[in-house]
């Protein structure tokens, strides 16, 4: 029944906004200590996602315009340089693939084709991909600008036999799971500790194609059960 | 005997380096005018290529590294955000077509797959796309973090008949053409009057299926031509 599986990048195959809140951490330090920094950088990141889109250099931007904002313009040309080496740092940063993804990918891809479907920096993403290995067990890599229902009808099409015979599996309702259900998927929602203000929505409610699981292992026992679903 | 011709979108399509061009001037202005500052700007972004991959946030941030470097650490933080709107215009600006590019395109799809091959930021190049008008035109769109052999025998591959049976047409010997001819595709050199020096590149030889053409009306006596080549 499910033909294609697709994983979503960051914080579901490997760490992501751990590295983020470091670096938010570091800025704050940078700028002083002013906790209310987190909220403004926020604002400012999705103020810029018309603009810069996702990813860590729009991040790396959004920090800058708010280091000078929320200074009145008096921040030091050092603490931007010291900001510009943060966000060099995330984009050299080694990958850490979270757990069971190795196996959980290997299996699943003996009998379904399986990709990944991601949004951010399109080099970035490359590097973190070809860093985990698993590069050759996909069957084809989506980098997109944003995840919308047309963004997985199309991916789904793509790659398989369309939205409605495939699955895609994430740590965001809001880009995994809920635009992957309206274009007729399954949604697999695998919820990650740290999430992203902008990623947060609430569960979807009469979806009969929507799955919760504490842990990837748990996904392959998810796909079968698919097979016996509305006989 | 063509069956898929991909476009190079950025001074193929429409006008790009231009843009690039009048923000540098306006960057070198910002900061006292000394005209050595283009050559320290193009070696922090070729420099910063392998960490932020091409497009305009990747050159917003070489622009700011640039001016901290520039200025020994002096510069103000209202320069940096003066640099920030210049960077933050151009991913606003309305695009401009080159000439001939409609009716050429149109002209094309109706016997052949024509597609986007382009390099730079995701976000921005399908605005510029959206915009363009061209975008039900086109039979896919690949934007891609670099450009060789191997990018396009992928994109031949996914939507034609393979390079053997492609032809890549593009302003840029380095990327649009030379990989392409290394795939086995036809490449259609199109120089456009403005090309970024990283762009630059020696005229292929012995390549017997390049061509170059000055305008891009040009191009359909061209790949008409392919028909008989080789009978």
């Amino acid at each position: 029944m499910i033909s294609c599986i697709g994983f979503d990048a960051d914080d579901t195959l490997w760490q992501n906004e751990t590295f983020f809140r470091l670096t938010e951490a570091r800025f704050i330090a940078l700028l002083g200590g002013d906790p209310g920094l987190t909220e403004r950088l926020h604002e400012a990141e999705k103020r810029n996602l018309g603009h810069y889109g996702f990813g860590v250099k729009g991040f790396m931007l959004s920090m800058i315009e708010t280091a000078i904002e929320a200074t009145e313009g008096q921040v030091k040309a050092s603490v931007i340089a010291e900001i510009l080496a943060e966000g060099r740092e995330m984009l050299r940063h080694p990958i850490h693939l979270l757990p069971d993804v190795e196996e959980v990918v290997r299996a699943l891809a003996q009998d379904h084709r399986v990709i990944v479907i991601t949004k951010g920096d399109l080099l970035d993403q490359e590097r973190k991909l070809a860093q985990s290995g698993l590069g050759d067990l996909f069957h084809g890599v989506e980098i997109v600008s944003d995840k919308t229902p047309e963004t997985y009808a199309r991916a789904f099409a793509r790659h398989g036999a369309g939205a409605d015979h495939a699955m895609m599996v994430g740590n965001s309702l809001k880009s995994d799971v809920i635009p992957a259900l309206q274009a007729g998927a399954w949604g697999v929602h695998i919820p990650h500790e740290l999430t992203w203000s902008y990623e947060r929505a609430d569960p979807p409610t009469d979806a009969p194609r929507f799955r919760v699981i504490q842990r990837l292992a748990e996904l392959p026992d998810v796909v079968n059960a698919t097979l016996t679903h509305n006989r």
